[in-house]
Formats: structure tokens, C-alpha cells, sequence
């Protein structure tokens, strides 16, 4: 089939390649023209034939509403917008009542991959009307892994990015359980070789895993991780999988540990601590005096 | 090799069957006289030729330390003792010492593996000198799995079931992520099938896992985990991990989160609620009159 | 002076009669006719004298959305509303641009103080502009305590309602240590009395506050707090408290393993549970067979 | 009457003095001539007329085995020690124990109040047979403040430090809960003033509390605690209470979340961190390659 595909960075270059060497046809624009096939949105419009599928790969918020807004006056009914960035899930919905209004459907699908993508294939989890879905479904089936699986219709419109924020979500908890563990390792004083139980865990735990293959490497490479400072960005997926469960009354006790040890991770210096520092200090000196009841 | 088994229940009679498959000779005893091949710790360590490798696989705390106890009264300078159960750490140093004065070696060795070890083999974590290990090492290499992995000698006495230990701790949190991840998807009204989201993610995500295919099957068994209750024993490493972190100062949210989780879970009515809804009541009630200050 | 107030329920009423016992006018209105003093907003603005000042004490939300709306109609330049309803702090920006679009002035106030609140005074916190602060600070001078403390100019437009969340994030995490102190107390074997060790906590100690007062008024009517089921309901604040953590990247453990707990509370079984459950189960079963690698 | 005071450092000292204001006698040792009123426990007993009661106040652990072993050789049938310092709670039925074997008694007793103590009093929880507190009632008498509270019998041996241990923990996550308010209000972009808003909350509020008072004393001397660095020590107490709870299987989110941030705090970078940062690298490069399963 021929697809629209909307971005062509790092992550959408690699995507038009996967679905290319699958045989189906793309037309990439971007903003860069040394990256686009066609010079504007309305070119790409243009050159699809109908019914038109457009893949939508730009930042989140700004970028991506720019482009449906645009889409959405270019597109025609019975087409349809795939929003594959990290768009919040509540945008999805917004953004699919927009495109409704001109007879345009829309399937929203979080993308997991990186850089493994273009060889071992993407993880997707869309959502949507299954009317929606099955026009898209020939490119899901080309960026998908090969394997049975990788591949899932979550539910609704908003369900493919709420899905693609949990398994962040839930990416940075196991990320800590490893972390709190290899510190404790390293910190106990009978222990001598932390890299060589981490590789031993490899087969026949209970806690084997790509993350923790991922843990091994890292330690192949720097033992006792000497070359890094203890800094941890966090992308919006960690926030939104928090602010959802709080919406939903869930209670997300380690996810949240996880979000809030990278910003902890991310100050020179903590301001609530020093509030600690100074209540201990109160305690003990004059400066107390006349804060007595 | 021959080999001294001491305790030969679900796990210690799997290890034996799983030994001899690799053409060593097991001599076994149990309190059990229908599981045991000799009568007594006496006759086993009688039957066995010097030096003598006896493996305990009996319950941590006073039952592990009968047998060593005893042990150290039979066996001669040379001999090997390994500790293949659930203990502390922290017993560990004293058994080696109580062993040491007769001149008799010690090796801790943590086993994980469960139902499947006798098939694909048990992960071991040990910790001891290496000329006791060295001993010992032919009933590694047949207890362990038959990849290049599984098993490691972690430090000194105590490191096997330290390494054990914080295993299971990032096992606690690793459950606990998963677990956070699922009630918050069943949670969603957007998202329509948690279970093909679940079994989705085993391949091409960064949180592929054991524990993620283990959680797929439980859901192919049932699919909203309807007929279970949500209650969860502990056993003695969750909170062990928690300990040696507070010894060492090493901050260890997640876990102890997964920790507390459990706690609460097995608690009909919380206690700590109670006063929370005691609080909440007076504030607005005529009780509170006299608590003005 | 003279002040509109809309909304004369338990809060609003009681703060009425406080207003009136410090000798200023009250013109109040209420959609029950039996509470007010007028018939409509527009009546209430009618009666009184420019420049107006109309306190709105209506529920968060909608309701405070339509107040501030009609309000905006009826009002003239120079008159000042102030919000001291629950409204989330991002809420009152919006206001605040609604209404100087018409030349009003706008002012948030967090209020505290309960059924107390009539008797010894509401804490105040308010945000807004100094000249529309002015204008109110006769009302405010008699609504706050007679103390040298109770009233706080807190900043910008919605830095009042922002104070009064954080406030009650604080209220949330010291409920809570309180309550995870008494559980602990109540579960050791060597502690025969914990009401009279909450007592005696009232003088001399770190940690003597109007919430440990509290609590001994509590366990005065209910030892044990049998009568009571551990269920706690939780307000907005406590969850815009952790979203405005989140969007400014401060790290909330305390605070937030105080909502989670709330929401556990309600919980008849817990979802997450059963996942952990059911991983247990796993571990041990013939089912896990087919989840092997 | 008579008291034998052991151990005359700040606290002691200050105790000595406040005792004697009562017109009680003390005689006082301490290892530092110059404090001390007698030169050795032996002529502190012998000076003392039976039945002697001994208050130890001395470095828990090795300091206070040492002297309750000491006293324990000198001491006579119907004596009584009582341990002031800050023992584990556990440590109090060994040293009972020890003693009942000579049929010297034994009070546990938690002291608060550090250098406020000599002239408001001291907050005492204590533990221990009806007979022997009865016996040093005279001198709890003496020390606590002059209100209805501040003393507290709370159980048998090992209960008074077992409740004062507690109120540390509580009094950590009250003043955590402090500092993560003042956190979140510092970096609030609407709010200006947020010294002026914790001393507002000293009246009124529902956290109105001892250590607000303090809060408010510490930003008086420096408005944004500039001059103090992020870091704080803990004592026993926390890490005890923590593992009380582990002990007891109560959970203790708020508390625990505390004494990981003091961890934390001290870290001049956190290991854990580096392995996230070192995970998060190998997702996006080629390191990775191998680790592919």
C-alpha cells in the first residue's frame, strides 16, 4: 500500500526504511527538505491516492497538533491520521473529534523500538475505531518484530498511547528495582564481584530479562559505572503514568519512587533537605528560643 | 563426586535427582526415613570418603543450625559444608567460624529455581574461600543451568545468600512494577484488552521479561485475575533486603515499597487508616472542642 | 464596609456571621432562598455600593465557572471578586483574565479553618494584585484569627489557592506519620498503652501539634479506633498537591505515599495484588511451563 | 531523695540540675573528673543509701553494656537501674534481664527534650515492672515538664524507648512532610513569599505545630536556607523504627520515605542513578547490540 509519513528524524527515517523494505510505497515529508520526498503537506495529500493513510511522527503538543490541524483541512473523508509520536493519550481524543468533524478517522499508536527498531522491528500499541485500524493494518504489520507478538489493538482512541505510558511506566520501576539492587551490592562489604552476579542472573532467576541483559553490558563497559554522574532525565511518559493513576485513584507506590529518584537525581542540591538541616538545627540552639509556645 | 545431601524435600529432592543425572553419587539424608538413604547424619558422614562435601538444604534459622551444629561435632579438617538453604546472611560468618575451629570449610550458596531447577537447572550464588568452592565446584556445574550463566561466586561467606537475597528483592519490585502497570490499564475506560496488551509487549519492548510471560500466563488462566484475592505472603528476603540497605544507608524505595504492599495487603482492616479517618473525623465534629489549644 | 458573598452554606454562612459580628455589611446570596438575603447575582450587585466587592464561596468547578462568569457580566470596572471556594490554583488565572478583560479585579483566597472557623477565625491565603488585595483586607482582617498569624498575602493570582493546596499536602503526610506511629505502637508486644503515650506526646516533644491533640481526642472516645473502618476519603488537594510536584519536578515521597495510602484504603481487594498473586502462583505451578524461554 | 546519676554531658548535666532544683540529691559520675561528684560507680553506690536507684546516661551500646554490667556486680537486691540513654528497645530485656539475675530492677526510659529540656522539662516515655518505676516516680517527677503531660508510663521493659523511638520516627516524617511543602512552594512561580506564608499558618490551620514554629525561626535567620547544604544525618532511632516495622509487618510508607531521602541526602552522587543513566544509554546505542536475545 502507499502511506504518508510525516517526519522523517531519526525514528521516522528508520520506520520509512522497515515499511519500504517490506514493499509498500512511502512519501516522506519533513521540514528538512534534504530528509522530505515532497515539499509540503498538501504535496504529500496530493500524491496519495485515496483512500489516504498519513503516519504523523513529530514532537508531541505543538508540533503534532500543527499537523492535524493542517491535515485536517487537507485530508478528505474516509482517510486517516495515525499519530505515532509520544502525544499525551488525552490528546488523542481531541485530536480524532477534529478529524471526525471532515469525515477523517484516526488510530493513535505508541511506538517502542529505538534505535533496535529498523532491524528487530517496533512494538505498537494502537487504538481506535477497528474501521480505522484495518486500513492502517498492512503498516503495523511491517514495522511490527516478527515474532507472534508486539503488536496490539488496546481499545479506544487515546487506549495505543495510554498503553505505550504504562509499559514506560512501568520501564522505570524495573529500572529502579535493578538500580536499588546493583547499590546494595555494591555497598555490602562480602561481596566482591557485583558485574559477575548481574551477568549470572542471566539464566534460571526469576528476574532474567532484556534490562537486565542491558545492566550486564553496562557494567562490561564501565564495572563500577565510574564515567557516569547519578543523572537521570525523565521524558513526559513517567509524569503522565503518575497524574493518570492519580486521576484513576491507583495507588503507583514504586512507578512514583522511580519518577521521583530521577528529579531527585537531578538537583546540585536539595532544598527540602536543607529544610531538614535546618529543623535539626533548630532543635538544638538558641535560635529556638522564642519559637517555645 | 560423592556428595553429602542433607534434607531431601520438594527442593532438596529434586537437587539430588538433578546430581546424580550428572553422574555423581548423592548420599542422602532426611529426618524423613522414607525420603533419606542413610539413618542418621552419623552414618552419612561415615559413608562418604575424605574429604567429605556436605550440602544442607533445610529450613534457615534453627533447623540449619542443629544440623550444623552437628555437623561440626562429626566431620574431620578438610571436610566442606554448604549451606544451600534460606539463611540470613548474617548467620553465615558464624557458621563458617563455629566450622572453622575444627577446621572444617563452609560455602553459602543461594538457589533459585523452584519447580523448574530440576529440568533447567538451579541459579547458584555462592559465598566462601576458593579453595572451599573449588570443592564443591563439580556439584555447581551440575545443579546449575547448562548455559553460559546461572552461576557465580559472589565474595566471601555470606555473599552467595546476600546475592540471593537482593535477587529476591528486585524480584519483589520487578512483581510490584508489572502489578502497578496492569490495575492501572484495567483502570482506563479507553483501553478494552489488557491481557493482548500484556502478551504484546513480549517482544520488541524494553520490559520484556520472565515475569512479564509469567504474567501473561496468569492471565491466559484468568483474564481479570477474578478468583484470586489480592493477598501476598513474604518471605524472610523482602525484609532482609530492607535491613541490609539500612545498614549500609543505601535508600531503597522501590523495594521497600513492594515490601509495604504486601504488609497491607494481608491486613484486614488497616490500623494506620483508622486514625487517618479518626483525624478527618475531628476535624469537623464537636469532639475537637476540648483539643484547641 | 459592604461585601456580596455568594454561597451561604456550613462555610459560607458561618463566615457571614463572623463578617458581621466585625460591624461590616453582608449582602448575601444564595440559589436557596431560605439562606439569602437577595434574589439573584444580579440583585446582590445592584444593592451594592461600587466599587464592589463579591466574595464567591461556591464548590470548585462549575459552579464556580458560572458564578465568575455572570459575574463578569454584572460587574463594572473597579470591582473586585475573590474566589475562596476549593478551585485548583491553575483555575484562577483564568478567572483573573476573564474578568480584567472587563476591568474586574480578581482575587484567589484559600480558606482554612473549618466549624472552628467561626469561633477563633480562617486562616487566610490569598493571591492577587496589591491594589485588589487592599480592597478586601478589611474582610480578611475579620475573618483570620485575632493573633499576629492566620493571614498571608501569598503572592500572584492563584498563589492563594496554591498555599492552601500545599497546606493541605503537609496535612496529608503529618496524618500520616502519625497514623504509621500509632499502628507500630499499637502493634508492639511491650507497649501496654498507647492513647496515654499520645498523651503524654502533648508536652515536652518534637513532634507536639494540634493534629497530636487531635488524635488523643480520638482515642479518648474509641481506644482502639474499633468503631471505625480504615477508609479515607481524599479532597482534590492532596492530588493537585502531587501534579504540581510533578510538573515542577519536585521530588514528593512523603506527601504522596499519603494519598496512595488513602487510596489503598478504599480499595475492597487490591487489583495489584492479585497480580502479585497470581506471579506467586506462577512460580510454583505446572502453568508456568509454557512461559519458559 | 537520692539519685546516682552516670554520665554528665550536656544532657546529663543539664538533668543533674534540674533534679537538684527539686530538692532532690544528686551524686553524679562521669569517666571526665571534672563533671563527676564521686571517682568511681563503685563509691557512686557506696554513697547511695538502699534501696539505690542509678540512672544511666551514657552512649548506647558498648557505654551502656559496660556500666549496666559494672553496676550489675555492685549493685544490691532491690536496687534499680534506669537506662536514659538512647538503647535500642531490644537491648533493654538483656540488660533486665542481667540485672533480675542479681535482683537489681531495671526502667527503660526515653528522654526528649535536649537543651530545652533543663528549663521546660523533659518529655520521658518508660518502661518497666510497676514496682521498680514506683520506685524512681520521684525523679520522673522532677524531670518533666510542669503540664498534665510529658510523662508516661508505656509498658513493660523495653516500652520507653520503644515509644521514644517511635516519636523520632514520626517526628521524621513530620518534618519531612514540612520540607517538601516549602520545596514545592519555593518553586511555585506564582507564589512570592513563602516564608510569610509558613508563619501565617502558625494560627488557624490544621499543621499548626512545634515545628512549624521552627520552620519559621530557620527562615527568619536565612528566608531561603542558602547557607545551609541539602544534607541530614540520621540517628538509630529512624533505622530502628524501620526495622520495628519490618518486625511487626507494619507498613510505613511515610516514615521510611524519610529516612531514604536522610540517606540520599548524603550521597555526593547516587550509584543507583548511574545505573539508570547507564540503562537508559543502552537503550539508544550500540553497546546494546550483543545484549539482543
Amino acid at each position: 500500500m502507499e502511506l504518508g509519513l510525516v517526519g522523517l528524524g531519526k525514528m521516522g527515517g528508520n520506520m520509512r526504511e522497515r515499511i519500504r523494505r517490506a514493499d509498500h510505497t512511502v512519501v516522506g515529508y519533513d521540514r528538512d527538505p534534504e530528509l522530505a520526498d515532497v515539499h509540503s503537506l498538501a504535496e504529500l495529500v496530493q500524491t496519495l491516492p485515496a483512500p489516504r493513510v498519513v503516519w504523523v511522527m513529530v514532537p508531541a503538543g505543538a508540533a503534532t497538533q500543527a499537523t492535524v490541524d493542517e491535515l485536517g483541512e487537507l485530508l478528505s473523508p474516509g482517510d486517516v491520521v495515525v499519530d505515532g509520536g509520544n502525544s499525551r493519550w488525552s490528546d488523542d481524543e481531541k485530536h480524532a473529534e477534529e478529524l471526525a468533524a471532515k469525515g477523517v478517522g484516526f488510530v493513535d499508536c505508541g511506538v517502542s523500538g529505538g534505535v533496535w527498531g529498523l532491524r528487530n522491528g517496533y512494538a505498537l500499541m494502537y487504538g481506535g475505531a477497528a474501521e480505522h485500524v484495518a486500513v492502517v493494518q498492512p503498516i503495523f504489520d511491517a514495522l511490527k518484530p516478527e515474532g507472534p507478538y508486539g503488536a496490539v489493538h488496546a481499545g479506544k482512541v487515546g487506549a495505543g498511547h495510554f498503553a505505550k505510558m504504562v509499559h514506560n511506566g512501568i520501564e522505570y520501576a524495573m529500572m529502579q528495582s535493578f538500580a536499588e539492587g546493583w547499590e546494595l551490592l555494591e555497598a555490602a562489604e562480602s561481596v566482591t564481584d557485583v558485574r559477575e552476579i548481574f551477568r549470572s542472573w542471566q539464566e534460571g532467576t526469576v528476574i532474567r530479562s532484556w534490562l537486565l541483559d542491558l545492566a550486564v553490558n553496562a557494567l562490561d563497559d564501565d564495572e563500577h559505572l565510574d564515567e557516569l554522574r547519578g543523572y537521570a532525565a525523565d521524558s513526559g511518559e513517567g509524569r503522565w503514568t503518575v497524574e493518570a493513576a492519580i486521576d484513576n485513584a491507583v495507588p503507583l507506590p514504586a512507578i512514583t519512587a522511580s519518577l521521583f529518584a530521577r528529579f531527585s537525581s537531578r538537583q546540585e542540591d536539595s532544598p527540602q533537605m536543607k529544610m531538614i538541616a535546618a529543623l535539626r538545627h533548630q532543635f538544638g540552639g538558641h535560635a529556638v528560643e522564642n519559637a517555645q509556645r
